[in-house]
């Protein structure tokens, strides 16, 4: 391979000849070498072309940038956003805490791709922006790096989290409502219990889901706030006067979200609480869609020797040794992303939680499983919905059968009869392997009419 | 030990003479034989006691229980919650997922003290109230336990935990006020970095307590929600119409706080998201509670060989064999504290997430962790703001010769002179251990006057 | 209260008036109300009892303490192993750190004690036994807490945790046996499929309990290695030489177990990863449960709508509205003791991981974690054996039903007519409901004697 | 883009025309959109390479496959380990729990490839070999994927999880060799305390790695166990008689590896307690490493307003904005790979303990995450080996600084005056600012010549 050679303040590095990267990008590369190279998400890289070119933006207006600089950095920016340059960022999650090196990787590629904009050559001693004098003005990467993950973490929920959340939710309570006067077995404990109707049942998940909804909406109100223009400490220094509320104004208006600065820069730089309360909002998700999953894919059992009371979709052949089985498989994906997005927020916590003086020196780690985390559940969100909620019918044959066997209906009785007495007639009629009617007769506990008239399935669903 | 023989649906039982408790309560005691006797939190015993007081209420306002019945309920309960009858709750966290035999274990002590009360013994084979007919009266195990849970969580959580870290964070704000001209080293990365004043860094301390209220606050939102009235499966069987409004308000006004009836039963039986919420939101706040306490362990540290910009209280030997020594105590339980409210989230979101069907079964657990957090994080803010916080002072002396010493006042050169050639002063003096002044003339980049006029630590601080 | 006046090097304190302790112990009670009082383990006091008489012997033995005060001292400590001082230990876990005050809650105990035993006054300004110079001699809080943590732990798990697991794996291989010609359907995916015997699907969880246990023993390797001998910071300055060896084997000794001094006591004293690897081992255990514990449950669950193919025993009534109820109480038991083990395990970590220097300072927060786990995990195993395992009964009727219905015995005949025609046949039962001879009759794809030679569930189960 | 046709026992599927794989991968590709595209670990894919070959040679030699076919699966399996096919792999982690598809996309991709090698070509509708009677012979997704995760687990942590740590011990190892004669002072609870050498001090870091490696290498005992041979649902159904143990053989010889058949294939299949033991003693390393990190970081903070005992090497500019800042990125980055380990074993953990019945359907997850951990701990371990371990030097001229100004140095007093007395000259010392001789000597407790004879720093590291 050919190589050019680029300086920074430590002196000369060999860097690959036609990259826009430069010395301070070309050392992280080599010194950490841990994982899959590149891993730094592209979530990140996107959100440093925001915020560089907001900063651009407002250090001009604020009369520290010139005009044209501010155009070659925005211009760079936009082509990053274009995706052109997806190649230019080679660095790993793995590297120091602070994320300085990616944000130094984007002041390179911005500066050495204007200068070539500009008709220089990447071999060129001086270039037409300096990365850390242009580019990174009024910045740190102690203000950038948070801000970045705030801006990520920001779009990724409300474009892929929320919307497929919302879209599961939508889709379960049509099911809800259409299952509205299917009266079944219900199960506590796993075992037969009083009815319900399966529509109340599907009401409970989406109460479930619309809930996870509203405390991730909660979470992303500090997840608005924007660390930008705290610079090394939470400060300021060295950028000029009102810069952090008019450089979030300008990420607002790049993005279309309602970015705000931070009230404390201090706390926005040595901590990622808000991070930390979006993880654990995501986690608390996890859990509610786990336990969703896991009751569709236990109603679905079977087919013969299940539980068996819906049917999912048949997506694909489910076995490569059993012919014609078919497997809840939309479930289990869904269940795995579960237990990803809880043990990510124990990561997410421990890195939090390590945080000493006026920096917080786990931000890639946070921002990787945060970002993670909420891919994930929007997207398994989605497939769960499109391949298998969708498709949820009742098994009414089943459930009919289960309705009319199961001994819980007993507790209607209690309040004509009294506890004891209903207890009675349920054990005599399992010891015996009877129905209820039978049981209570031969007990003369009460009459054949008595019994038409207060063990009604359909009169037990409706108190409320 | 002399025994009376008790009677359920299942048979006899031996139960010890003078207990209030009955079969159920001792079954109990005797098949679950896991841990210390007595675990189940007297917080939620004494949440059952506002329920079922409220229960009775309700029933006999709905015309379901007699006038007599109602208040010998009511004053049972109140025996409870005076404390009178905490020797009669005997039973495990480690019992049936659903904590009906602590449900139970109310029930019977209610009944059985009325009983005594009214003049009754306890060899009477029947009692004045039967714990199920009328104790349990429009209630199951599965929307009372639930109810109890987020009566004492909304308890612990309003009376214990948020005015312990609002103690603290009030404490922490005075300091932050009264250090604010304090100009010392800031640190990145455990590194000297750019100045700050000692009260900006306290002032991020109370920012992050402050967020961490607000997110509890917003957990609490759906704590409040109770699920009484659902009855066994969420349909509110053997309820009467109205009773879920009408309980919770009873509830409402008997403990002062404002729980509303949850709008949907097959979710607040089914799930205890809200609980993982909450515990979520108690997790968040030992992470920010965590750096809190690192920081003012590691600034007090030393007394000679250490960081040492603080004082803290000396509160005891610190030491049973280094003479003299005294040890930041406070931090450690706090940031003990802090780890065990960020295990119990795991446990709660693990028991949260495998509930099945109509009831999650993991209900004492999760009870218990978020009671433990919740009462853990309360104390411990208390006993570190009493014994440590109020009595942090500045070191002076150490504040001034490490501010002096940093190099990286010369952050404030960028502006004027560049970052490379900034970048080499502080590197000149580094190696040969000299003062920025001395390395900055040397190298000749700046006079001595524009030295004393831009390095200025105080006019680093100040520009937010 | 009556109070006397007590001294340490800080000064005066009042302590009530008839305790053993002293100053030390009455700073730490009023330093550190977090939680409830005496909530550090009773294991780790007695704990310390083992280790202050070993060191006295061993002291005396290296002669640097007279017979006289070994002996004091050996029978203080034999005094609190009796029980008879249990009252004395008033301290909580969440203290220093390092465990320092309860040491010295000991080291105090002990001297005043053993000063009244032989006929002082515990006004008497001076004792028979100083706490520090005599009790403490040749120790250092930051070698006898991790040792009495090392004590603690290894008794808890070779006399309570080993023995529950071990009890339940025997039983378990009693059903193995006893159920090794029950053929029925398995279930993969929750689904239907090949066949096996019950006795098979029971010899697996014998497996994992095995395996458990021999992970547990593993990390019991490292619990073997005392820190005692390093005294403050691992060097063992002013304990004589050999003092580390002999005090180990004086331990093994009083104990019976065979503890050994640490190959290097910084790391004794700096990390906690003997602690940290046994709870790892013990959440290992847990998961291993929690899978059996469900299996049980579901595989009883019913009675009339569920899987139903194992009955358990009916210990308790299920349900306090619903009459006749049965539930899985032991397994809902022993799933939420392995989900507290696996959040203790986090807080484990955590503390493990947070440790400076040459000390842990997370101690208590560790012990008090493992001993928790592995106590409830030896208890509930204990009575998930007795009051559920030893019940465990096959349903034969149900059993037989489901092997009959399922379609997965179509697999039988992949080797004679491949996994598509196999398919077809199993696809086609499926949808129209039939058998599977029917549906491979009707295809044509095998003769009704074929059929009866090549599916034949009893041959389906014994390969291995 | 170009498709063709392909069919499965569900109907057709549109596939792209030039790929090897068949319409179960198709299927899969299309129903799990979660997340980038074929994240399903590669070294899982080359593990199935293995297993297919070990597979078919198996089949061949006990007399189920023709000598042709075998070879032809493994020129194909070679070829894949090759890494001439990873562009067939685009399957994701999050599909279905038992990776039945990645199974199939193996079996497809063998089966196309062996055919087109033979002259055939993709869109004849019948190839040279069935992905399912040939290619999967003797075999089910279910005992596939989880001896492929054991294999590729196994082989991850010998190549590169243990080579980086023992590497990383041996230079620790040198450092405390070098270090012996350095004496400093100690710290605990991040405090002064008595002095050790730095050799002693790293010694605690070797013991720490050593004893970690011992604990993974426990672990790997049981991931030597190989499910391969339970087909279904461990009862071996359609492979021949002394197919698991000959086809583990065959994976030891094409491996290199110890793989034995594990000795129940139920628990093989059910539970994956071997990868949570082995994830567990991950994690415990990861606790370990993060102690050493941490250590490293703060004894290297500074450079002038620090603890400074050591110096690490430059590797890059620190900061984006302060001008000569370096940092301690290496520990960095380990400190953020431990993190990351932590929270992986969480979600391991819950993926194990929720298994049902005869399968765990959480495979994919698991494997995931026990190869991420395995990987970032072993480059993280060579990286801050590399760049950080082999260039620490001490900083002498602080040490000595440091030791000279210790009070606790008084305890080495303790034997010769008492804790009491000693006690007063370091509290003297310290509220008055004087060196402990002064304090000594004012205090008259002691002379000249004694403090000279008695308080010898080097004197007091050597005891052990």
């Amino acid at each position: 391979m050919e190589y050019r050679i680029e300086r920074d303040t430590m002196g000369e590095v060999q860097v690959p000849a036609h990259v826009y990267w430069g010395a301070q990008t070309e050392r992280s590369r080599n010194n950490f070498r841990i994982g899959a190279e590149g891993s730094m998400p592209k979530e990140i890289i996107y959100a440093f072309a925001y915020l560089k070119k907001a900063a651009a933006l407002a250090n001009h207006e604020l009369g520290v940038l010139s005009a044209e600089k501010a155009k070659m950095i925005a211009d760079a920016c936009d082509a990053i956003l274009a995706g052109k340059l997806d190649d230019q960022f080679p660095l790993v999650i793995w590297q120091t805490g602070s994320g300085t090196q990616s944000n130094m990787n984007v002041n390179e590629v911005i500066a050495y791709y204007a200068h070539v904009q500009a008709g220089g050559k990447l071999t060129d001693e001086k270039k037409i922006l300096h990365p850390n004098d242009d580019v990174n003005k009024s910045q740190s990467s102690n203000d950038t790096y948070p801000t970045a993950m705030h801006i990520a973490a920001y779009k990724m929920v409300v474009e892929v989290t929320l919307p497929g959340m919302e879209l599961l939710a939508k889709t379960l309570d049509e099911k809800a409502k259409a299952f509205k006067d299917i009266v079944k077995t219900g199960r506590t404990h796993f075992m037969d219990a009083t009815p319900l109707t399966l529509g109340q049942e599907f009401s409970g998940y989406v109460q479930q889901i619309r809930n996870s909804i509203r405390a991730i909406k909660n979470a992303l109100e500090m997840v608005r706030e924007l660390a930008l223009g705290g610079t090394a400490v939470g400060t300021g220094l060295n950028a000029p006067k009102g810069y952090d509320v008019l450089v979030a104004k300008k990420i607002a208006e790049l993005t279309g979200y309602p970015f705000v600065t931070a009230p404390n820069k201090f706390e926005a730089l040595a901590a990622h609480d808000a991070m930390v309360e979006l993880s654990g909002a995501l986690k608390r998700s996890a859990v509610a869609l786990m336990k969703i999953a896991n009751d569709i894919r236990m109603l679905s059992s079977g087919p013969r020797c299940g539980i068996g009371e819906i049917l999912i979709p048949d997506n694909e052949p489910g076995s490569s040794i059993m012919p014609g089985k078919v497997n809840p498989t939309q479930p289990e994906a869904l269940t795995m992303v579960c237990c990803q997005v809880i043990g990510n927020d124990v990561a997410v916590s421990m890195g939090g939680s390590n945080g000493h003086f006026e920096l917080n020196v786990f931000k890639p780690l946070i921002a990787y499983n945060v970002l993670q985390s909420a891919r994930l559940l929007g997207d398994a969100c989605v497939s769960f919905n499109n391949k298998c909620a969708v498709g949820i019918e009742p098994n009414y044959e089943v459930i009919q059968k289960h309705l009319e066997n199961s001994l819980m209906l007993v507790t209607a009785l209690n309040p004509h009869i009294g506890y004891e007495n209903a207890a009675k007639i349920a054990k005599k009629a399992h010891k015996e392997n009877k129905t209820l009617r039978q049981a209570a007769l031969e007990l003369g506990l009460l009459t054949n009419e008595q019994f038409d008239e207060w063990v009604r399935p359909e009169k037990m669903v409706g108190n409320l």
